[in-house]
This record gives C-alpha cells, structure tokens and sequence, in this order.
C-alpha cells in the first residue's frame, strides 16, 4: 500500500492511495489521527483490510500532499554513504576520508515539506543543492537492534531530497546548518509499506533538475546498509516509530560540477525511485 | 521566577519554586499542559503573580525533577564555542580551526535526563565525558531574528550538561552520534526567567566531577554570543517557544586530560552556573 499524509478541505489527514484517488483513514480508530499513530498502533500492516469498501475521499489531484510523516520525533540523515558520491566530493577538493563508521547528522521536522509543496532558496545564499535519497520509516521502534533484525523494524519507504545550503554547511566542520534550512526537506509523495520491496531489493535512483538527469545511481552503491544505519542509530538512542533514516545520496550533485550548478526561483527538481514514485519540487525564493 | 517540570504522586506536570516546595502551576488555563505551553502562550512573563495564593503541592525534597523542557521541538547545540575549551582541544591533537560562524549540531529530546536523574554510560563505550553549558530557553519564537533583538526572544536560563561519548563523537566528522546517547543530557533542574538575568551578563560556570572540581570559566569566554547563536540559527528555521540553545563548553573537559579522564558507574557530576543553580547527576551503566 502507498500511505500518506495529505491535506483536504482544509483538513491535515492521513490515508492510503487506491487508484487515482485517496481513502481516508483517520476515521479507522479514535486516537489515530496521524500517519506515525497509524504507524505506531502497527494499523499500516492491515492497510488493504482497512480501506477495503472505503470511499475514495478525494483524487490525487485534489489534495495537498504533506510531508509523508510531518513530525518524526527523529530524522536521522546519513552522510556521503555512496561510494560514487564521496569520490566526486573528493574530485572536486573536498579532503574526507571514507570512515568506519556511518557518519551522521540530524534534521528537524521544520524544514520538511511535501510532495509539490515549494522548496525555499534563502535569502542569505545562492548555493541551494538537491540531493536524492531513499527514506527508511521505521515501524517497530526499539534500541540496539541488531543489523539482522533491522528489516523487521521498517514499515515502510519513501523518497527524500535532502536540500542543502552548501555555502552553510560548510560554514563548520558540522554541516548540519546547511542541512536545516527552513522548507528544504521534501518528503513525499508517500512511503510505501515494507511488504511491497524485498529487504534488500536494489532500487534505481535518480533526480532531474528542470527535466535533466542530474543523479542516476541506485541502492546498491550503499556504503553502509539500510540494517547498519538502523543498528547504528539505535545504538545511540531507541527509535520511535515514524522515525525517518535518510540514507544518503549518489554522485551527481551541483556543488561537485564544474562549475557547480545550484537550483534557483523557477526550478523544478524531481527525485525518482523505483518502485515507489516520483517526488516533484519547484524552487522558490525566500520571500 | 523559577519554572520546572517535575512528577509528583504518579503525575507529570509543571510549576514554579516557592520557597523549599513547588507550585503547580498546570491548572493555570486549560489546554496549557507542559511548560513548553506555559511559554508559548506567554503565561511564563506573569509566572510571580500567578502563583500568588496557590498552594504549595509539594517539597522540592519530595519531586522528581524532569528535564526542563521534556520534549523541544529543537535542541540547537554550538560546538566549541569557549575560546578555553578550543585552546585545550588543540592541545589534545585535534586539528580545528577557529570557524567564522558558529558550528552547530542537533540533539535530539529522548537523549535528555532530568536532576537526580541517571547519566547513563553505554555498553558501547567507556569515553564518557561531561560538558557543563548554559542552556537558552526560547520564549518568543520567530525568523531571521536579529542579533540586536535576541535577547527578547529568550524566555529564560538553564543548565545543560552536554554529556558525550568520545569515541562515538569521533567515529566520523560528524560529531552528532557522541552527542546522542539515551539518557546523557541532564537538563535542569529548573530554568530561570530572563527578567532575573540581565542580558549578557557574565554568568560563572563550573562542572564538579565527584566533588572535585574539573571545569571553571564564565560565560565572557563565548566565542559566539548568545544573540549570534539565535540569529545563526533562526536564519536557518523558525524557533519555536521552548527551544533550547545549549552555548557550548569551557575548557576542563576528561578527554583533553593527560591521561584521559572519564565518567563511570558510581560517579556524580555537577554543573553550577551563578544564578541559576546546581544540576546533579548520578552516572549509571546501561542495563
């Protein structure tokens, strides 16, 4: 099932996608008006019972799409975790080592937006970069778990272009400044539940920025697996449910070009994956 | 005014201190719960007037304190932000230089631990290591806040110890792994309000490990101010009422001693910041 978070009538809901359109199942349990309470109650593994003789609420080209979980309690971001990707960074004079470790960093839900919904370029720098990358939504919380038992703690994926402001994120050795950016971390258009992709299944990645191929890799060229974030992370801190893990991004992003190409007021950047959808963005100005 | 949060007889709730005992201030208004709600409503600004005649519901003896704010939507932390610490940092072999703006990572709630409250040391690692801050509280939210009108952003002051694992720190550039294991951020135990605190005044700070004293400066030794911090980082995001930005850490830290010096099970460590307080900790082992 494809579920998702979408705005209505002036209504903030969650829902399932059936067809062209979109069943609401907000009304499915009193208490369970979110994508993560739906996550957290385990109600996403009956998704297809649940929306079964279920009206289509609205069609997919009526609603608003949201952030496909607005408020996780964690976003954990995971950096240069393509081995194409660091090598361009190297190429372009970057001095990184590949690390044993999964380097990380935080994101905060504030800087989401969803599926359609404008990625900001702000006032104070012109070095907006998109980065495409596989979202993990974890499903069964937990701490310490093992790299083994990590699939069975995923609900679900989606896709994530972790937007960045280059010239901020290399303000410091600390790049999360440039990472959280206000209206720079779309997250859409839906996750798909875990059922539907095999653990492990290789996905095609790629992002265009006005109709051009600008990334096109796939999740094989992970350095660290999807089970070693997830052991990694909650290693640190126990997961919650609707905690996203963004698993990083391949070569091909503006800051390793010659010269670097950044998006600007009037761009459309869009991140496919396969076996999930397409994740469209247009770029604004801060106003 | 001092406002806390704090569990009394089997309830989670907030207040303000009177004396030796605590007043409940949750049945102020209806609908303001916590007291990340009791700032943004601005209940906090008449805080003196509202405990007037209300009783006393408990002995600050008798309460189990919780971190001030339970759950900010952002915990904003500078990274070597004392000119002592940095100095001491080099010494230890850590090749960084001086940025021109604040470096700046993300902790995330679940790591956070009240007064009394356990520190606990992972099963992972041994290189625990504490970092007495002072912590802002955000009253008045906003964006792109100027410097010059910070300070009446800031609802109040508390005492963050920013408790690190070394060698996670260290497994990558990225230092937000070391800084976000459960239960290693004592926040407390109480914060004070901005009226008692006047804007850039120098506050002492030291950090007690078993009694001994391990680190002792004063907040003249920022190297970014606190209106710098809240301009850097509301020209990324929004602040919301109840988000803590934590200053950074003066010089004194364990790994920059020779030989190392770390927290273990058994320990007690104590930051004291002038007017503000006393925040303890026991240090335990990961069960």
């Amino acid at each position: 099932m494809k579920l998702l978070t979408y705005r209505h009538a002036g209504r903030e809901t969650f829902g399932a996608v059936v067809g062209d359109g979109v069943v609401d199942l907000s009304p499915w349990r009193d208490g369970v008006a979110t994508l993560r309470d739906y996550i957290a109650c385990g109600g996403w593994r009956e998704a297809a019972q649940h929306v079964e003789g279920l009206p289509i609420a609205a069609k997919l080209s009526e609603i608003e799409y949201l952030p496909v979980i607005p408020q996780p309690e964690k976003i954990v971001c995971a950096v240069r975790n393509y081995l194409d990707h660091h090598n361009e960074a190297l190429a372009s004079g970057l001095q990184r080592e590949l690390s044993d470790f999964p380097p990380i960093f935080f994101r905060v839900w504030r800087t989401q937006v969803g599926h359609n919904q404008p990625v900001v370029r702000p006032r104070v720098s012109e070095t907006l970069d998109w980065e495409g990358e596989l979202a993990v939504i974890i499903g069964t919380g937990g701490r310490d778990i093992a790299a083994a038992d990590a699939w069975q703690h995923i609900a679900g994926y989606s896709i994530y272009n972790d937007v960045s402001v280059r010239e901020w994120q290399f303000h410091a050795k600390q790049i999360a400044a440039g990472k959280n950016f206000q209206d720079t971390g779309p997250f859409g258009p839906w996750m798909v539940t875990a059922d539907e992709i095999a653990p492990g299944r290789t996905l095609k990645l790629q992002t265009r920025l006005n109709g051009e191929v600008v990334q096109s890799s796939d999740t094989s060229h992970l350095i660290f697996s999807i089970p070693r974030l997830i052991n990694y992370a909650s290693t640190m801190v126990t997961l919650s449910p609707g905690d996203v893990i963004v698993t990083g991004t391949p070569a091909g992003v503006g800051f390793g070009r010659k010269p670097p190409l950044y998006m600007k007021p009037g761009d459309v950047v869009e991140v496919e994956i396969e076996a999930i959808g397409v994740l469209r963005n247009p770029v604004v100005a801060q106003a």
